[in-house]
């Protein structure tokens, strides 16, 4: 039992095995062609294939619920859209790829000389190959998103537009899938759902989220967790007005995105900043041996500003790998099946799963020989022949945890002290309750 | 109205306008020739000078009042000042430069030899074409100061000196200058006025003080400003003694001195280390674009020492370029009208300014939609395309302030928090405020 | 008595004197070729010689004595150990060196194979010509200890090995010098006594509590001292459960041991982590002008692992040169008496007096003349002619005793905050005081 401890994660990728980021890689390849949206069919079908995997269950809520200072809008749904040339050819169509369509645009069907069609085309001047994710929500209108090299090829003359789509009173719909614990306080997984074929911005977080599903329901956990997958921004504040009260059972929570491309990891923290979770990503990530760095909060980047917005401020952060608009394929067509990978996939889910054996397994004990070491030689804890160095073991795993366990700390704040990780810090104090030499005070 | 933060100082210097440094640089220029003391007719007409711009009331406090641990000193006159040698030449005189005489010396007419001359003299070996600064203000003595040249030149022989002074029971002078805000507490600046033909170690710091008075002579302003121009350390001393509890009512303050050279800004911070004002002053310098650096409390210096000696212990921090002791030119006739610069005395008035205007504006704001984010796009401040990214904008500064203004936030601690300059986010404040979003709940 | 301040220490190493690191080396050297062990003779035997020099009383606590989870064990003691080659020669003695036996080995003498020997044989692979230092307190067991070189060229048949000792009933022997001060309030010194021939780990510092002991005895201090010579682990458990309610007199502790080596010194601080013991030894080593370290607690080491056990948590750090563990001839016979040196012992003493002075010294006074700064000058506390600058005076430490001495700032702390040796804020205290200027309020 006295060994040496291995400070890495459990041990990760070996090619023989299917690891979870090869399951997780196939949800994000099948869902990868379907035209998302903030509401409309997209986001219907995306569940319904999440039912094969997890017990998610769909909600709709109408079009026009006030929530808080919102109203749930109308409905989009698309079937085709295409601009024809002046010569009459087809140059750009919806089918080729959901991009080329600015997000709920409303319907039309006209021709329009290049002049009047131009403040209706997006496109990226200094990426000239890759179509722009762009969206109108708020604002009814309507337009085109292209590569700019087509953009820059389109000549003058008139140009047959049309957007078969329709914008309607309906419903926004998102998935919630509850996993009772042995307690009513409840850790929080937050991923959007309403972007179209983008793979790392939305599929890799739903594609984490449905893994850690599957996980959790093949064991016990104290926690209760819930899962969102909703449409953002609209989508948190929904769930959040409808459930108000039940918000303030949140213990922890996490928004789960871009999990797939290669960048390092990166935590932002929680509005609170020094809430357990900020704290105990921070250690998962200490000890990962993969490069991350950790931001604080701002009010900006996904569905965190909604549930750190000051009248809920839950302890909720977002993990990610390459944040938001800081990799250069974010928001366009390069965000694709290739940019994210299945070893990255796989080291995102072992990260948040070591964060949440971390939540799960956090407590105060109380050393119950507290004067003094106790003697765990007696009790067969401790080397026999002494004279060597070993601070990385067991044996110090023990002595931090019998030091420190004076009912003012918790077995993460030991593991953040100790710089051991949190694994090995739990299996000890366990060990040594079961000797009799501690107690448990309280779970966290 | 969606626009990129200029995330620097108003403009400064368009060399075809006039700038405050260039009236700040007239005033200093008017007053260098001035023979100033602690006390005596120098101080009085420097202030009488500063009637011509300001509305500075001119003080007498009578020779023997007892201030606190001190005693208003006798008032010291001087006329003139030589030093002729054994051929009867006069080789030093006061009217070719006031620093020519220990400054507080007492009256004197003989003839003395080179040996007993010797201890009465004063010069500065390391820069031998200076003139050296000294004074005897508590320890009656004679002397004189020349430039170590001269020192070296001196032959044997038998010199007359002469110093036409006066160490006369009179009064201690100073200036103070109030403005009443529309409420009863206060901003102190206080500058010391008891520097002879010094230009950047005192002149600068009143030319500072001139325009910052009539700059806020030009708009209503919360806090009531005093202003006093003193003789260091026994002027503060005097004003304190005399207006003990008055001095209770500074709610922020700055020793403003040594701000027309050309060095790097420097703050010292007041001895609570923490208090708005150094906030403020850092939050200003880490804006300005220019070199600075922020040093702690030292209880040495300028007139901060009295202010925060322990028994006042007031938030007055000194705000300066390079401080006392730390430029080559300190205390000698290098300290003049070519270390002092226009642009210089602009760039200090225009970081004084800021620092004002962020006392100003400081409040807690609570907003009105704490739970989740108010929908900015429905009342026009958002954009209409969503797709960029936009960390630096005044959405960003929109969310920052709502998101922290739970009513524990003030305005200056969102702006460090955002790092973005302060005057933004007042704006975006005010914004908000009109369209109901947020409501003012104190200023600070 | 305007002067300069000497940030050094007092001058260390005279070489024409003899230096206190020459006295605590000659006790090193006396005590070197003792077999010490937990229990025994040779703690006897070290106790007796100490007593030549310092009133120290010597304890025995029987064997079975329960002290907390522990129980004092049966006493160890050998008069001969050695093995004979196949051939019949002697070829290790514990007469050449006692680290040749495994420390607390049972009696043995038999004739074995070589296959059988070896499970009992230690060497060190990497340091071939070093003989390691092994113990077997609480297993019982026999072995030897030898050069790897020798181990290897051990040839096969069968050796006579013979371990001429006792491990019986008998007690735990330790030593306890008690110099009542003017308070009750107590400072402990602690160092082990149970390692053999080890010169570093367990000789320097005995020979360290002898000097201090003496130097202690020559003058007044306020604070009673107990100095504790006792075997490592056991010692302090059997001390601390001995004297459970005396042990909360400790208001301040050091553990002392390997204070011979010429590495730099390492401060390990208390479990506390900012006790006035921490603040005090990182202060003087600040000032040492030697090269240092500070580290946290942790929970490994020597018997300040026993101090700051949950249960007492004692203001009690480790003050050392090296750490065990981290210098080549750690537990081997190179740790001898070339690796301790006098010039490292000198240094280390006077850097334990200099604690031991800031503690005796530290209080906290009170300003009389709060309001503004005293005028010093009229007392002869400040210089005739100013000028120039000079923030490292006694001068600069009188502004700075009296800004901070408001009630709230101990001498140590306003020594920290000014940067200047403890001495001279100590030394200035005392001057302002006898001038009225300051009262003393408490000490700490």
């Amino acid at each position: 039992m006295i060994t040496e401890i291995n400070t890495g994660l459990p041990a990760m990728a070996d090619p023989s095995v299917i690891q979870p980021g090869d399951e997780m890689y196939q949800i994000v390849t099948r869902l990868y062609p379907i035209c998302r949206s903030i509401t409309g069919n997209g986001v219907r079908q995306t569940l319904q294939i999440l039912q094969d995997y997890i017990p998610v269950q769909i909600k709709e809520v109408p079009t026009g619920t006030p929530v808080f200072d919102w109203t749930v809008p109308k409905e989009w749904n698309i079937q085709d859209a295409w601009i024809k040339d002046p010569q009459g050819n087809i140059i750009l169509s919806f089918k080729d790829h959901n991009l080329h369509v600015l997000n709920y645009s409303t319907p039309i069907h006209k021709t329009v000389s290049l002049a009047e069609l131009k403040p209706h085309l997006f496109s990226l001047p200094d990426k000239p190959d890759w179509i722009p994710y762009r969206t109108s929500y708020y604002n009814e209108n309507w337009g085109f998103c292209m590569t700019h090299r087509q953009l820059e090829s389109l000549e003058d003359g008139d140009y047959e537009v049309c957007i078969d789509s329709s914008l309607e009173p309906g419903s926004l719909t998102y998935g919630e899938c509850f996993l009772p614990g042995s307690t009513e306080e409840e850790v929080l997984i937050s991923c959007h759902i309403c972007h179209p074929s983008l793979a790392n911005d939305n599929l890799s977080g739903i594609s984490l989220a449905v893994k850690l599903i599957q996980w959790l329901q093949e064991q016990p956990h104290r926690y209760s967790y819930r899962f969102l997958f909703i449409p953002g921004t609209i989508g948190s504040i929904t769930w959040l007005s409808l459930n108000e009260q039940q918000a303030f059972k949140i213990k922890h929570g996490l928004v789960a995105t871009l999990v797939g491309d290669s960048g390092r990891f990166t935590y932002k923290k929680s509005r609170r900043g020094n809430a357990t979770i900020d704290r105990a990503a921070a250690h998962a990530l200490k000890h990962i041996q993969l490069p991350y760095h950790i931001i604080d909060f701002f009010p900006y980047g996904y569905d965190e500003r909604q549930y750190c917005s000051p009248g809920f401020n839950l302890p909720v952060g977002c993990l990610m790998r390459t944040p938001h608009g800081q990799y250069p394929e974010y928001h366009t067509s390069a965000d694709n099946l290739d940019l994210v990978q299945p070893q990255n996939l796989t080291e995102s889910y072992q990260l948040y799963k070591t964060i949440l054996q971390i939540l799960e397994g956090n407590g105060i004990y109380v050393n119950q020989n507290p004067k003094c070491e106790p003697q765990l030689g007696k009790r067969g804890l401790y080397r026999a022949i002494s004279g060597d160095n070993h601070t990385k073991s067991y044996e110090m795993a023990m002595l931090w945890v019998l030091n420190l366990s004076d009912g003012e700390h918790s077995l993460l704040e030991i593991a953040e002290k100790a710089d051991i990780p949190f694994e090995f810090i739990q299996k000890v104090a366990v060990l040594l309750e079961e000797h009799g030499l501690l107690k448990l005070q309280t779970f966290l």
